[in-house]
């Protein structure tokens, strides 16, 4: 790197997270790879804890994504282990033998079965991970285990994030008060089917694996899914969701409250991983309505959204609207120019296929020159509707992924 | 703009354009938005003419696109009139009114049909094409045609390009030698909001405009459609072959050598526009074998020209194979991680889903450093092979497209 990166200036500060009856966090410095700042995390959690995941669909995953898809069978989970510095992908054998010395140290310390072990690496691919550290790490981390580490947590699992992410609620299940609480990392690499991205959600809630699996998948795709920052998606992608049960709610209480506060964190912790995209200046929100469906609506977003030549036009202040008018017509999803509309900032710029007569630019230059970016797009063929996010793209985009890796 | 931009350090030379029976070209200044440079050019075939065209995939075309598409159902082609400065896309009836007229003229000028004129502009989006100045200077332009103005034509279309971009081959078309010229404009999408690729080809062999289009669109296909600048794709693409059947070949000839011919040319004017993409330092071959099949090897070595996170480690001259892996896995296509091999320059630094142990660095490092970057990746899986191009992304790409419009 040329030197430290600059914390976002979209950065949010980190909430107050009490502690989860049944979770407790430590962090400790294995020197995987960065000296001087912790790098590994272990999750401690308590006997009968269901977990539900969604991982990468890269077709090149690393090999802790490997482990945690055949320890998702079982829906059991003791612990989380989780180190920063090295992703542990493109490492043939000797990664799949890091998985399982790394799933089998932390095992013997609990006294349960390896397959309750969840695993996660992020950092460089194609190096093998230096296992030893982390298992030689693992006992001192086991005595330091907490519940209110979840700061440190958070930290310990940073790669270029320029601040911690984190997000947390209460929420009524079956008339019982349970808390979800999530940390994520990400600022790179980040696309739908998610990314570079590393998000641990925790929850007393008492909730069968089978049902967290049912919550998870569509609180990501309406989360994680609708964001952006380089259409490049990692080969690391994780969400895992953690019950521990301890809150005792009654075992079939509806869930649909449940479900809308784990989509709002979700969705909380996903926007945070585009507020820390790499050189992000501005955050860029594009609703699409008017689409024939809202799969559609989501494809034109995303389309926009991935759209090199409007990122650049937003870092540049520039309301190019042009550009917009390019990047729904590349989507390839249906659009019929003499129908399409496209605002900035609650001003229709375009409006039926051509420019609106005379409209104030005044508002629009001023809302460009803003960190929260909104551009509105209707299709005029139907009522789909979707939303997505991303960030700007700027010299500290090529700044930080154009320099040598040393 | 911040400034002129420098010649890319990537052009190449204009070569000797001999002329074409049957075409004569001539550019002028019209002021359509540039100042103290011609911006219009004509070009005028000799009756008999056959034309073919291939046009952009963007759902919001510009009009010259639509009157294109239309006059190509007649075969023929008397004239072709290009702009630059205002590519007349996504200005509703003012944009055909603007295409109509513009035709009009040119066919009384010639006392031809006005859908035998072919139209294309190149510029910014949005803004209503002052056609009056086109019309008023088209007398003189008229006047001033020439057979051997070939370098006043590919410089007349140029907008942000840094380099007029030509080639020309002469081949044998059933005993007889015809020659192919064509000239180009583009540089990915270009700056700031001017968008698209112009190509416009030239030969006096006589081919009816059904085998024109039977041999233009593989020869585009292989050439244009397997490079990318930035996966931006521009509301104006325009490719446009005319035959002026001056050369006499027989009707029937075998038209092998005259594909073959088309296909060279098409592919070394694609690589120029890569040569002059935006910010460009270096130009990326990309090559995938081992695919199930070659659509499959096309869409992965895309994929991997597209990566914003690649083509940055490029500009980083930085043989960061783990992030061609990433952009492998990303493309959806059939992979298995554990088969998959990438070289860099001639050296395999990746076998078999792991580093090569003790692979030789220092020819990596030095094939980074040059202008010409050779990235191989073989799937392992089957006989699918296909080749893609593109250029780094650095800090010039932010200039050029971050910037304020005026």
């Amino acid at each position: 790197m040329a030197g430290p990166i600059a914390r976002s200036p979209l950065a949010v500060p980190l909430p107050d997270l009490p502690p989860i009856p049944g979770v407790r966090l430590a962090a400790a410095q294995a020197g995987i790879r960065y000296q001087g700042r912790t790098d590994l995390v272990m999750v401690e959690f308590a006997p009968g804890t269901t977990v539900a995941g969604v991982f990468t669909r890269n077709r090149c995953p690393g090999a802790p994504i490997d482990w945690c898809r055949a320890a998702l069978a079982g829906g059991q989970a003791r612990a989380l282990v989780v180190n920063a510095g090295n992703a542990n992908v493109f490492t043939g054998a000797a990664g799949r033998q890091a998985t399982l010395a790394t799933a089998e140290a932390t095992a013997g310390l609990l006294g349960c079965d390896p397959t309750t072990i969840f695993l996660a690496s992020t950092g460089v691919i194609g190096e093998v991970l230096p296992h030893a550290r982390i298992t030689a790490a693992l006992p001192a981390l086991h005595t330091a285990l907490a519940e209110d580490a979840w700061e440190q947590a958070a930290r310990g699992i940073m790669t270029t994030d320029t601040f911690p992410k984190a997000c947390t609620r209460v929420v009524s299940l079956g008339g019982t008060d349970v808390r979800i609480t999530g940390f994520a990392k990400g600022s790179g690499m980040i696309a739908p089917d998610m990314a570079t991205m590393l998000c641990f959600v925790f929850t007393d809630a008492a909730l069968p694996a089978a049902t967290l699996q049912a919550l998870l998948h569509p609180a990501v795709d309406a989360s994680f899914n609708r964001t952006t920052v380089d259409s490049d998606t990692s080969t690391s992608d994780t969400v895992l969701l953690f019950a521990t049960g301890t809150a005792g709610n009654p075992p079939e209480a509806d869930t649909t409250a449940f479900a809308g506060a784990l989509g709002e964190l979700l969705l909380d912790l996903a926007l945070q991983v585009i507020r820390d995209g790499e050189g992000a200046q501005k955050l860029v929100r594009i609703d699409v309505s008017g689409a024939t469906d809202n799969r559609s609506a989501r494809r034109v977003a995303l389309a926009v959204a991935n759209s090199p030549l409007v990122k650049t036009a937003i870092a540049g202040q520039d309301a190019n609207w042009g550009r917009i008018v390019m990047a729904v017509g590349k989507a390839g999803e249906p659009a019929d120019r003499d129908r399409l509309s496209v605002g900035i900032g609650g001003t229709w710029m375009a409006r039926d296929g051509a420019v609106v007569p005379g409209y104030d630019e005044a508002p629009v230059v001023a809302h460009m020159l803003g960190r929260d970016i909104q551009i509105a797009i209707d299709l005029g063929l139907g009522q789909g509707a979707d939303t997505a996010w991303t960030c700007d793209l700027t010299h500290g985009y090529i700044d930080i992924n154009g320099s040598y890796r040393s």
